[in-house]
């Protein structure tokens, strides 16, 4: 497994329901760290992605430090509105490398200091000015999907 | 504007409403055929476009033949399970042409009966065997993406 979504401290249990939803659709691994804006049995959660949930290999954290630790070898790439290379503008076609898409809090994305390397692994969405921000599950759905795309769809039907 | 994504008889506010947030953030018409499963000042719409939907240019029709004689030029396509291309091989790169993205219900997805050409028009996301389909705003988010990638993010920030 080489595509992983980690979501940094997420709010809205629709969002990482239909997040889970796509990991499932595309056997991306999962990595929540906490705390979590909601319980994972919430009915919320299961109403969004409850059919899907049990098909995605999820790993949660207690810290940022502890997912840090945890991963050993990959890229992290955190998806934000400060970041100044294009999402599509970064090489992901190599499906032996560990590639980690980090998002953050859907009110205040992620903090700075949990950011490693801002210049070379922040990356960000083009978009128009009258929006602040997308919805953070379409997002995820934007940027994973990129990546798939360079790595022709490997093991997808 | 070139790009435009068309909801056939949508069911979900909540879709709606994050796809209307999309086509806010990507300068992309939306273009609604009733029935729709909603009323457009519910409030599950307004909670999840409200700050975006007059930012959005919004056309309602109240059948499939109202839509296709109201759009003179330009090509349709149909994002369905049942298409045998994948959206990403299609070309749309040309920013001059009128681009349609239709969308089916939720439930029930496109009737064939709505679909001009099948064989040509008719795209679909890959995914694994684990899901039946993914959520319905985020594969509108992948293929407009798609899309505007082509044509070089053109006019976005």
């Amino acid at each position: 497994m080489s595509l992983h979504i980690v979501l940094y401290q997420p709010e809205i249990p629709a969002n990482t329901g239909n997040i889970a939803r796509t990991c499932a659709a595309t056997n991306t691994h999962l990595h929540l760290i906490r705390p979590l804006g909601f319980s994972t049995d919430d009915k919320m959660l299961k109403r969004a992605g409850l059919d899907y949930w049990h098909s995605v290999n999820i790993t949660y954290y207690d810290s940022i430090d502890e997912f840090y630790e945890a991963i050993q070898d990959g890229t992290v790439y955190y998806i934000e509105t400060f970041g100044t290379k294009t999402y599509s503008e970064f090489d992901y076609s190599n499906s032996d490398e560990e590639i980690y898409f980090m998002f953050g809090k859907e009110t205040t994305g992620i903090p700075r200091e949990v950011i490693h390397n801002p210049e070379e692994q922040c990356l960000r969405i083009p978009q128009s000015d009258h929006v602040r921000s997308m919805n953070l599950s379409n997002t995820a759905a934007i940027v994973i999907f990129e990546a798939l795309r360079q790595q022709g769809f490997k093991g997808l039907q």
